[in-house]
């Protein structure tokens, strides 16, 4: 910040003209479809050039006297109905060659912040006043993006992956309780096949001592019982600051 | 984005009109003082107004046609040279409040994307010119910064705490071989005292299998000989992208 009013950017040589920005935000909301086993992506379609009829993520360009995180939550909360909502920043897009998405000037840029949620699908109801299109987009069957925001949405997958191996992000999406396997099969969803044997994964989880044995047991199909779970907010509270790994 | 042509943009009600911005980068430079035992932070001393004489992370104005990265490396480049640096990206702060750092026009609102890297102590070299002070501050004695950035330095430590937690960072910044006491000494300095016991750490550590027995010993003080020790990227790179703990 130091040369920020130095002789060097008053100089008006056409590269030291600072660059001036248009800010918007862009959400990569994430849920999980328990019982078709996808992973979902909020996607809505442009109604207006460019990218007409495309799909892309639900965003906004930011108001005066609005913060990053308002415009984020406000364009959010015109197209889905969710309980406790909490956006997480991504990461910063603005390359000078990616000045779309701001109409007219061509010297004004883009900057895209990018915020990220994983929410419950159950729990979530999408709104589609005033939109052509909305949906919750299967992650792999999602298209080419507008303004090129696919790497945004890559960037959110891996993401949700990180999360999913450091932090109980997993129980904000399953239900109040849960057998070993739902579990199981929730980060099959999200990491892939392989990412750890059944054994381990169960023995590790049970290990960290915030799965609560509900005592109840659950039949399903031809298998034995199962025991259901619930995750225990209170016995996971010492743990919250600690470097674990979940799988 | 779906919103950005929409009528509701389009509305010309004073909360509606966009926001315009300048975009800076700010830089948090952290290194290691192994000797000292001090977690150090590079700052410069501000030589205008406004906060003139008051230290500051190292930071620039974005320019045209340059991305938010050539303007951090820019401006590092005049401050430090250091083989290998790599900056990762921190956090973007972009208050309506915190409007400062841009001269004149009070409707140009400010954006700081900051960036983060861990260097080499001893590898990097401070670049005085055209500044009128530049430090490795220690941490634990830093002032209040100009324009609030004492809230970016927090985060740049929470994020350095985490990348010792779950990444091999530290041998970025160790000596080519060391000791297993130097690399607990290393995680006490940044971590604080009591993060892991030496034990548990020594073994933990020794179990990932990424940690080569130099078959060197090396006397310090007192003490019998201790092992010297390398990092060895080989049997790191398989588990580079499995989630891990170090301590």
């Amino acid at each position: 910040m130091s040369g920020r009013f130095s002789k060097k950017t008053a100089d008006s040589s056409p590269q030291r003209v600072l660059a001036a920005f248009k800010v918007g935000v862009d959400n990569v909301i994430f849920s999980v479809d328990t019982t078709l086993n996808r992973v979902l992506v909020l996607l809505v379609m442009r109604q207006q050039e460019p990218y007409l009829g495309q799909w892309c993520l639900p965003g906004t360009l930011v108001r005066q006297g609005e913060t990053l995180e308002d415009a984020a939550y406000r364009i959010l909360d015109e197209k889905i109905r969710v309980k406790n909502l909490y956006l997480e920043q991504l990461y910063t897009f603005g390359n000078p060659r990616q000045e779309r998405g701001v109409p007219a000037s061509p010297s004004v840029r883009y900057l895209s912040v990018s915020y990220f949620a994983l929410v419950q699908f159950e729990a979530a109801e999408l709104i589609a006043d005033g939109v052509s299109g909305i949906a919750w987009y299967p992650l792999d069957q999602v298209p080419l993006l507008a303004f090129d925001q696919n790497r945004i949405l890559q960037y959110g997958h891996r993401r949700l992956c990180n999360k999913l191996e450091y932090s109980p992000v997993a129980f904000d999406v399953l239900p109040e309780v849960f057998t070993l396997n739902d579990l199981y099969q929730l980060y099959t969803t999200i990491l892939g096949e392989n990412f750890s044997d059944y054994s381990n994964f169960r023995s590790r989880l049970l290990k960290l001592g915030f799965l609560q044995d509900t005592g109840v047991k659950v039949s399903r199909g031809a298998g034995r019982p199962a025991s259901l779970y619930r995750f225990d907010a209170n016995a996971f509270a010492p743990l919250k600051d600690k470097p674990l790994v979940f799988i």
